[in-house]
């Protein structure tokens, strides 16, 4: 049951959460904490008036502390921010590792099968867990999520400012819910979003087209993508309208 | 329904499959080929009596040519043969990728949502994915499954031969049903296993160990495994064999 929807604005903002009509025998709320697709974030979480929150993070997993004791269950694909695809990473609460699960869960996909057997219940995607490994020593290395956190606000004010006073690209998501992972900009004309994909691919700038389910433009800059890499990316967008004008 | 064991026998031979009481109503017949811990194989497979064929390859897959129109779906995980741990090749005929599958059946695991979308229903594991592919290239460079046939024959050869005539190693398995890929073997002895597996790693022949269900030794001679590393185990088998006599 949907209890909160942005559907009218295309996702384009946080539906405010601050008192939703939540079914008092809900299981949990579940939420998709930062939108890949159409760059939001909750930047703060639902009340969930006492039901376990379930979150995935694949898209803002490690780019910010958080405090896990708000949640149930935490979860995301590693292909983002940690390490290569192909693997999973879960965080769940001890009292919901459980065998009451409903009777046709496949096996292989019972926390409680993975929790009882140190996530070696089959042989695991080895490769990805040896370099998220190097990515959480990296991180650390790097003065963790709390260095992180500061990193990826610097990076994503970069962009979002040059946006925000440009008379040519437009950022497409209401300010208060900006994501610092995935920036999705458009200009008025699908004409002119093709020609600057374009010249900005010729110029190395790659993965900029947005979703295919949403057109335009996004940048994903995730804790991988250096400072550098974004001032670059807005001078180029400069220039770009400076010669498109 | 199980309708064929060698549960009498510790699984040490694949039990006679002309002629099963397998029920009409049955949706499918299911073997696992190639048993990776009991080092058996189906070198012939099953009468199923007009039902589909199941198969999980996992641990042969690609040591031989195979037929695949003798089965309705062949399964397996890549890491033994294939590529790095982490994923799974299924060949399915046609008419078995369907909408109608059990109504619990998670998403992720229809056939039908794989095969819709080019095996790209989600990011997958793209680096298993290149690695299979380059192992695949590796395969044709080397004439193609009939020469990994030819020398896996020739490999095990090595070993089997050599178990067959010594007086303290014995293959486990009756000869008409041996694995090409996993060779387990055992002393009289626990104690002597126990040696055995001691000065063997100290001498570098690593995981030789029998599976942890089962104890005593087992050497996996998948694909990657030479002739010269099946040899040179031969001569250490013998060495300790002369000199525990």
């Amino acid at each position: 049951m949907r209890v909160a929807s942005s559907a009218d604005k295309t996702f384009s903002y946080i539906p405010d959460c601050s008192d939703l009509d939540i079914p008092e025998d809900a299981d949990y709320v579940y939420i998709c904490e930062n939108n890949t697709i159409y760059g939001t974030k909750f930047h703060t979480l639902p009340n969930t008036k006492g039901h376990d929150l379930v979150a995935d993070v694949s898209s803002c997993f490690l780019s910010e502390p958080v405090d896990v004791s708000k949640y149930g269950i935490i979860y995301g694909g590693v292909q983002k921010n940690v390490g290569p695809a192909g693997m999973v990473i879960s965080i769940i609460r001890e009292d919901l590792i459980r065998d009451d699960v409903m009777p046709f869960c496949p096996t292989m996909l019972k926390f409680k099968t993975q929790a009882d057997n140190g996530s070696l219940y089959n042989t695991p995607n080895c490769w990805s867990i040896y370099m998220c490994g190097l990515v959480f020593k990296w991180l650390k290395a790097q003065g963790g999520l709390t260095e992180m956190k500061k990193r990826n606000e610097e990076k994503a004010a970069i962009l979002y400012d040059y946006l925000d006073q440009s008379a040519m690209f437009h950022g497409t998501v209401r300010k208060e819910d900006r994501s610092l992972m995935n920036v999705p900009f458009i200009t008025d004309s699908e004409e002119l979003n093709a020609r600057f994909i374009a010249e900005a691919t010729k110029a190395g700038f790659v993965s900029l087209k947005g979703h295919r389910t949403v057109g335009g433009m996004r940048a994903s800059i995730y804790n991988a993508m250096p400072k550098e890499g974004i001032q670059k990316l807005v001078d180029f967008m400069a220039d770009f309208e400076k010669n498109n004008r």
